[in-house]
């Protein structure tokens, strides 16, 4: 599986991947689930994939082949919205090319994506593209979008995250995001990705990759359970009656 | 959906299931999904469904016709891994009668269950039962089971409950769980059954229906959410570099 999140707020973009991909248990490897696309001053785009690993990975390179050239692609395109067509449309071309008379399988070729970025002349803008092709925009209402393993993380970000969040907070609950689904879920793995925009920026993201060995993670994950259990013990239990 | 969770602790059992069924979002009701079977002083136990309504109702509804009848029954065994034995094979016998050809269809009609109890002589003891009908039982390695939508609600059992946890606590630990998972997912709702078996004493379980206006869930609740922001608001966030 996969865990990626992102996050479109008043400050800009947060972007958070794991890297393990599994095909059974014996089958681990790491490969990274995000992607940039830029031209610096123009447009600064992140996609992140979640789901079959040989369709993702098609995509993504189809985009890049094509990105500069005189096909539709995603340096081309001029808006958000223009560009999540494409990504979608790229999907949909990766599967009809994979399984091309759409037959049940147990191999499920489906991907899911999201896209995020600034172009030009618009807002930062953030996709979720599903497998089908087809997509839906964050709002201020709904900042945030989960892709693949994506239940055990989504209590604390529902808990704290919202449009207002700065980009620093948001960034941290990310990480506490993917701490619980570590915690809980093997096949979500380690070194985490995480690319972070700044409205208006229009020039490469700050992006960090975070690893056991990463010092503010280790304390962050270590002060989280420390104190998510203090808090735990300090609140009165319920009272038990005979029985 | 459905979210049971249940313990085997040093103290004894903790048993909580929410009541929100749904064929569909225009088709909610309010099952309970706890039901006991006990003789006073020889016997306590407790089941928790999850999955197919048809189908659990079915089984709950054979194993207490048959209570304390010549068949093999609930009341009759004489462990509790004959108990799980027993659940597990009316589980097979309603699938059996609902889709006796075993055909692949739209409809999922398996449930599973998790039984916990004690019978005099024996600890207590739980297990999973799995809808073919086989199972798995709690160990001091592995204190807690879940069925239903149980990712959102897992991460703080995780980090919580171990073998020696207090019934108080682990009643209080089962509440913020079920909290995450209804503030995440509207198929898992109010009112929970909780039901508490003090190891040992054979009698009926300390059991207690929480709703809304239950004024110990609704002060938990809140202080857990404005305690977990408290801490999160406390912790240091992580630096972000130029980008």
């Amino acid at each position: 599986m996969t865990y990626c999140v992102a996050m479109r707020l008043a400050e800009g973009l947060v972007f958070a991947s794991d890297s393990r991909t599994n095909a059974g248990f014996d089958q681990i490897s790491t490969f990274r689930k995000m992607h940039t696309f830029r031209q610096a001053g123009e447009r600064e785009l992140v996609l992140l994939s979640a789901g079959n690993l040989a369709t993702s990975q098609s995509v993504i390179s189809l985009l890049e082949r094509r990105a500069g050239t005189d096909a539709p692609n995603v340096l081309g395109t001029s808006s958000m919205f223009e560009t999540a067509e494409l990504v979608g449309q790229t999907i949909r071309e990766v599967i009809q090319r994979d399984n091309p008379d759409g037959k049940i399988s147990n191999v499920d070729f489906s991907c899911s994506l999201i896209l995020g970025g600034q172009i030009q002349g618009e807002q930062p803008r953030l996709f979720n593209i599903y497998p089908e092709g087809n997509f839906i925009e964050a709002t201020e209402e709904t900042p945030f979008f989960q892709i693949g393993e994506s239940k055990y993380g989504k209590p604390i970000l529902d808990r704290v995250v919202s449009y207002s969040t700065p980009l620093d907070r948001a960034y941290q609950c990310a990480l506490i995001s993917f701490d619980s689904t570590m915690k809980s879920n093997l096949s979500v793995g380690m070194p985490l990705d995480v690319a972070i925009y700044r409205r208006d920026n229009l020039q490469p993201c700050f992006t960090e990759r975070v690893d056991e060995s990463s010092p503010y993670f280790h304390d962050l994950r270590q002060q989280w359970h420390e104190g998510l259990r203090g808090l735990f013990n300090q609140l009165t239990p319920p009272a038990l009656g005979p029985g």
